[in-house]
């Protein structure tokens, strides 16, 4: 048995592995923490998990907290926050899974200029590993630190990566237009995550400025044939629309090479062989009830030779590829489990 | 490993079905028959079936479909149609799992009186048991058919049971004020069952006729003390509300005896003392978000001194303990498996 | 032209009072009061208000504001500061519609017992009239201060009052099964009511001790035959739907005298004859999406001879009907003119 | 007073239709046209128009109905359908406000070959004027059969008529992603239209070969330097959202002259001058919610440096602005009423 605590338990993101570990059967309960809820019973904030292993525990003091003998620890924090939780959590031996875009950046410059805020551990962001496993899996499995990637951000690269790995796409022309639920925001107390203001309303935000555009940007960057001093730029526009959870991601890229829908076919079903969790659409595109609740990230295409663009659609769970599953994903890789142990949901659907 | 066949494959209960038995470790797919869509791939109706043990399943036809070796199977039917097949299954030998309403009445007049039909069946109907397992598990064990109780009918009884086993209310005053997603209409093409016409709108629908109202009758007239000659009525209001799935019904009870809320609380743990699906909340009252996606059914009440009325609470997802997995929970029953074998998951939350 | 203020203006309550007075031909802005954004522009906040009459109005401080040739003023704003501003209000002479539950009780007893809190000024309370004009109207034309009924208790006393006032149902064994959109619980930052909480969700709250209960007892009890040291006690279970705006009341009573369903029918229609906005249906039963964004009140009902009880079910927009909308209705009757003056607009559908 | 009457009645378009009338003071009612509901009341349909001057209305059959002293005639039907009727009015001598897409296009051949039909009557079509106020006032005001554009199209074209004229964008890389609410799909009973499978999920449709592609193509084609028989096109990407009302078009283009955000405002706030329904932002972004149930389109912009791409949101409601509204403010036009009378409702909210 795996013993694993979660630092940031009662915000979604906690609970989600809490959903996903309580099912997970090579997994023991550790400390879970949460700052706000400290002395708490954790079925008193969500009954849902009665009876389950995690039906006793009560929720901890992060400075009280005893780590001994865990074997991998989740931070579910908000970034700036999770920069020293990690970096202690590291000096302590433990392996961190950090959900925060705290260490997701080689090039901390970009880090900083986007996150409008220092980072205080540059040699051990040095040790952490992008935890995009169809990209680096034989670098996670020896991770101490695996910096979980961020939603839109997992959404939009695995409906990239193979074109830019190939270099048929114009890396100058790239407008990703992404569609969110709530839960990607949060469970903080703000006026716009009111129902009345989400329900029967859609709304575009951060145009241009949200801070996923360089996360995205650097590690397309780091696969293309481009050096790191040349620039990387596309355009990036989340929208929020009245789900719970579940992204769209509607992306559009210039071929640059003569490219048949065939061709293009071939090309994802190659690259993504044998991923658990990648699902390519021969006809027809995803949705996003085909996978809400699950870990899959499922990938449609058209080309389109009228404007000659390619219009690519993923979509996947935003609590679950898009953090929790892709963070359980990760632990399963670390530990030696197999990759989809505990990850084997479907949709709940309808 | 146990072989189980659907009829009835591609409507909401048929997919629902799908997907628990799709992470139940025990089960492998017989055969998958549907009227409507003979010849289909599975995974081209529900994509989220990809790569999972279902994923090259053809639909069938049941004329053609073969049973041999097959352990159970799910008749998922509108009733009426469900009567002559499960006949049929029964008289090859097959063990069945009914969900629809033909077997669920030991008195066919009134059986015959709410579903203005008459029953061809009756000595088969004679064989069924009705499937409520916290109610019927000895008699389950060892059925041929189970009559899966209805979705409404098993939150209702859930809240009432141990009341009316104890004889401590007034069976004349019962009032059920009921509201359900709208899964439990099915896929069936009603202008009512439009997103335009159920989002952001409430109503009340059979009022007063519903025909669960007298399978919840009749499974309590059996449990009081009531000879069978007597009447037992119930009123009974069901409502459709804007979202896909969950029952809650509130349930207003004339306790004919002094007991405080302590005393009823006890009441219910004693009686539910074991349950794997069912939790009884000590404080506060559940909510549907508690249990969609899982096979809990949750139970909270308050008994009101002003008024001298016990108000129950009583929530479950219609899909799973109220149809799909309620069906698992008895095929596990039956085949002498764990009775909560691919039934662990919880609340997808948010 | 009616000059007209409002206090508490960037509530939803303060909002809806905009959007009705917005088209309302005779009314011209007075000062638009809001604690929390003194100075800023109303468009900021509400940008569906750029080029309406009240395109220009800047929020101002009420200690600040110029109530000169202010023909009404409304205070939208939560019980406990209400009672001071409306005594203010009346003690500088100007007419108030109050849509809090401040000023709504004849007897302080109920009000200080349900709300928790003194009441400072009994005297003012005394000029109050209950702004329910199906009931009151007369009164309504001469007061200086309408306390506006509670959103439940419209939906609730409208289904009532008839058969009370004919005094031909059990008062001791009436329920009221509420279900209410979002809307009415404001804006206030609450876990509560985040979309993730709220949607795909239900819950009853409050259960057996709303306020509201004791409303609608107080209305009741005086309409009845009942002397005021008697006691009426209703049980009231408030529920919330994941609906913005909407309230559907299912109401049981018990008959005491043999009427029929058309004698029942005969009773509401002579009692509303007349009434602007009050809709009776003769088949069938109201939904919510029939009078979303509109003043009615839409009642219909049906008597089980089974059980012997009526259920009837009351719908209206919490946020028309049940406050503003139900505000302007008792400004139009003070000022004379023509009741449904601004107040013509169908439900928005789907 | 103006009589009109409605052929398409009892559709989500013919109802919004009846919504909006009923508050216009200068309307009577003059035949209710349905194929499907002859002989119903139109209150039985539709108890929302209950004491309105439809009240009393039954609907009729097209081939009975007498248009004597009828001003305007809208017809709210199915593309194909229309091309017949509206000749048949037409040459009746009857002004007509069509709805559907068969009298949008001058050149015939677009629409055939996006329409997959012939056009039966193309001499008729000559005589029809393209309903976009903002672009053809004075065509409208002598029109005989306005042609109202489609939702997306009016959405789509409003947010880029400005640059287009003012030659200032390429027209080779275009992007519009719109989103739409799901009462744009109208009461058709399909599966995909159904509260179970769009609650809770988002899709892309027609993906770059939907019909309002061509429409936006033709007017901007013609509003833009290039000759006829250059190609103009774009790439328009539809996507159902789980809301009833309202478009949100994100469009993408690349300036071609050296233009800041500011110089751009300069540019809409001129174009848009006086116009009763746009309205133009000068800080953040529209939000569906500030259109929802009024018929003001409000477009809102970014142009972004790092990409040199300007980025354009525009929104509206699809059943006033982008349908029944729009087609009342052509109403007005040709009848020399203010433009706005009728339509000076503001959004729902929340």
């Amino acid at each position: 048995m795996v013993k694993v605590s979660i630092i940031g338990t009662t915000g979604y993101v906690g609970a989600e592995l809490l959903r996903i570990l309580q099912q997970h059967p090579d997994v023991e309960p550790g400390s879970l923490i949460s700052r706000s809820c400290v002395g708490e019973r954790l079925i008193d904030l969500y009954p849902q998990f009665r009876d389950s292993k995690f039906a006793n525990c009560i929720l901890e003091d992060y400075d009280n907290a005893n780590f001994d003998n865990c074997d991998i620890v989740f931070t579910a924090l908000p970034h700036g926050i999770s920069q020293k939780i990690v970096a202690d959590l590291y000096n302590r031996g433990l392996k961190v899974i950090d959900m925060s875009g705290d260490y997701r950046y080689i090039d901390l410059e970009v880090y900083e200029k986007w996150y409008q805020q220092k980072h205080q551990f540059p040699e051990i962001n040095e040790k952490a590993v992008y935890g995009l496993a169809e990209l680096n899996r034989e670098k996670i499995r020896k991770a101490d630190i695996v910096a979980n990637p961020g939603c839109y951000v997992t959404a939009s690269l695995l409906g990239l990566i193979p074109l830019v790995e190939k270099d048929i796409i114009d890396l100058d022309n790239i407008i990703i237009d992404a569609k969110s639920g709530v839960s990607g925001a949060g469970k903080s107390l703000k006026p716009t995550n009111l129902f009345n203001e989400v329900n029967e309303n859609m709304k575009a935000y951060n145009v241009a400025t949200h801070r996923h555009t360089s996360e995205i940007e650097s590690v397309l960057l780091e696969l293309s044939k481009r050096s790191a001093s040349d620039k990387l730029q596309i355009l990036f526009t989340p929208h929020l629309i009245p789900i719970k959870r579940g992204i769209l991601a509607t992306i559009y890229v210039d071929l640059t090479v003569n490219y048949s829908q065939g061709e293009i076919m071939e090309l994802f079903q190659e690259y993504y062989e044998g991923e658990p969790f990648i699902q390519i659409f021969e006809n027809g595109f995803p949705e996003i009830k085909y996978v809400v609740g699950s870990n899959y990230c499922q990938i449609g295409f058209k080309y389109d030779q009228r404007t000659n663009k390619l219009i690519i659609i993923s979509v996947l769970d935003n609590m679950v590829k898009g953090a929790a599953g892709q963070g359980v994903q990760n632990m399963n890789i670390i530990l030696g489990l197999k990759e989809n142990t505990g990850l084997t949901a479907r949709a709940v659907y309808p």
